[in-house]
């Protein structure tokens, strides 16, 4: 690769904004698209596919047959894995260690959200009612976060900082030592039977599609808390909804569903001791993206190891 | 002292449940009052007083002659060290080292729901409407914390867990190296110009009072936040609400008033982006408190140093 091979950004928004960054860089050969037909049209040539929510089936196409590298632009690849339509030469790389500090705020603020009951103090403050009560501590408390990546990694921090236990289960295991007590893929049980806190950072593969389900859930402390940021798919939606329904687990905070945006139909938006965001905990901005995506353009431009290159095995 | 030194635990509420856990540990001479009355009544011969707001002027009294140790069952002493009705030789001593974690839990999760906008989140979800957002973080943002004793510290280490940068202002200087920045009393005005949060946890002292006023605030950025778990007279109140209400700074999370129960005619109540609660940053559960009591006798029955033993001069 050099300056001039094609590159393609293609997002649903904004696509042009990353196309400038890169242009801005020295970068000759650079288009962007929003559309499945914008993308079609220009595709042609294009080396390096950097794109979200791309429609994969063009790569079927002749002119989609010079892509050698797809880019994504965002965490997960899921949707990717799942296409028949990636030959297997192409090389693909997801965005990793951009999402860890965010996240982990996300998780943090909710989980404080309702621990310190923040709802009840501004009912009593709209009421002007002084009446002092007892909130309840994350320190001392038994988090246990699915899925060891770098978001992982920066929950076990925080976590640490409030004076959690923090167990783990990943399915590599290659950083068992951060936790108090390791679990692999075939000990979900025991993992969760003794968890406040299960949070969910795995990515989505065949193994960890619906991998949270009945069972996992009914094995749970009644009073414990599932936070799920990595992939709606990881939990059993609707055995969730049955679980919750019968009183077991104190909170469930989700910021990924199944079916995104989530349906105005599901139950889950009511159910009481759900809080909802719309896919929102594990934003990039434009300036950390923007420069993400140069430097592993400089990376592949040099013939270096690129960041965050997916084992297509694995599925992640 | 032996175990059977007479023993007074004076608190508004449970004062009988202290005076029993200490009963359970041998203590044979151990009385409860909850009321001024009360503790007229049962003073006498007492060595040792453990209190919360009890009526000092007792100590006037021949009745209050014979007490030598005062523990304040709280972490601030400054109605203590405006008492002139305390004889010099009487040692007194607070609560020290119980309060950090959960006060910090307090203040992170205050902070979380402000720059999380948790609140927008809680509409949407009751409107069932998918927008997602990007929130502001606390990653990159800087905390000056006023007051570096073991709640400071332990704020500190949060703040480190969320890559923050710290600075602190303390007046013993002794806790400087654990923060980026370290100013003395005389740096008010250059310590908050820089900061994005900045938290009082100072002890209220005559050096202290008010020493938040409208200089100190107008001196900090219009996009900062103020945080008092501290006293509520480390702030000029009137003055607060006079800066608040230009618009000047993000918010304010108030734990502590100057006069509390805070009166139903405060401004405070409806001021936008103020967050109240009534002073309930730093609860001591009853087990935790209790081993504290416990573990202070011991060192005084067996001469040892006492925990947290307020050095009258510098009032804290």
């Amino acid at each position: 690769m050099n300056k001039a091979s094609k590159i393609m950004i293609y997002t649903p928004s904004e696509a042009e904004l990353y196309a400038d960054l890169i242009r801005k860089d020295g970068y000759t050969s650079v288009c962007s698209a929003s559309t499945p037909e914008e993308a079609e049209e220009k595709l042609q040539d294009t080396e390096i596919l950097m794109q979200w929510k791309f429609p994969l089936h063009l790569l079927e196409k002749p002119a989609g047959k010079s892509v050698k590298w797809i880019q994504s632009l965002g965490a997960g690849v899921d949707d990717l894995m799942r296409s028949t339509s990636i030959p297997e030469g192409v090389t693909i790389s997801r965005v990793v260690d951009q999402f860890g500090g965010p996240m982990s705020e996300y998780v943090f603020a909710q989980l404080l959200y309702v621990y310190q009951d923040i709802a009840r103090s501004q009912v009593a403050q709209k009421k002007k009612s002084w009446q002092p009560f007892v909130t309840e501590l994350l320190q001392g408390k038994t988090i246990g976060i699915a899925g060891l990546g770098s978001i992982g990694k920066e929950a076990i921090r925080k976590a640490r900082a409030f004076n959690m236990k923090v167990y783990g289960l990943s399915y590599s295991g290659k950083e068992a030592h951060l936790v108090d007590r390791h679990y692999g893929p075939d000990e979900w049980m025991d993992f969760v039977k003794d968890l406040d806190i299960l949070l969910l950072i795995l990515p989505l593969t065949e193994q960890t599609r619906h991998i949270v389900n009945r069972d996992v859930l009914m094995a749970m402390k009644p009073t414990a808390c599932l936070v799920n940021i990595g992939r709606g798919h990881l939990v059993a939606e609707d055995e969730l909804i049955d679980v919750l329904r019968t009183g077991h687990l104190r909170a469930a905070i989700l910021d990924v569903f199944q079916q995104e945006p989530l349906s105005e139909t599901s139950p889950l938006w009511e159910l009481p001791n759900v809080y909802i965001t719309p896919h929102m905990s594990g934003p990039s901005t434009k300036e950390r993206l923007g420069q993400y995506l140069l430097s592993n353009l400089t990376r592949y431009q040099n013939g270096d190891a690129l960041l965050g290159v997916v084992n297509r095995k694995a599925g992640y």
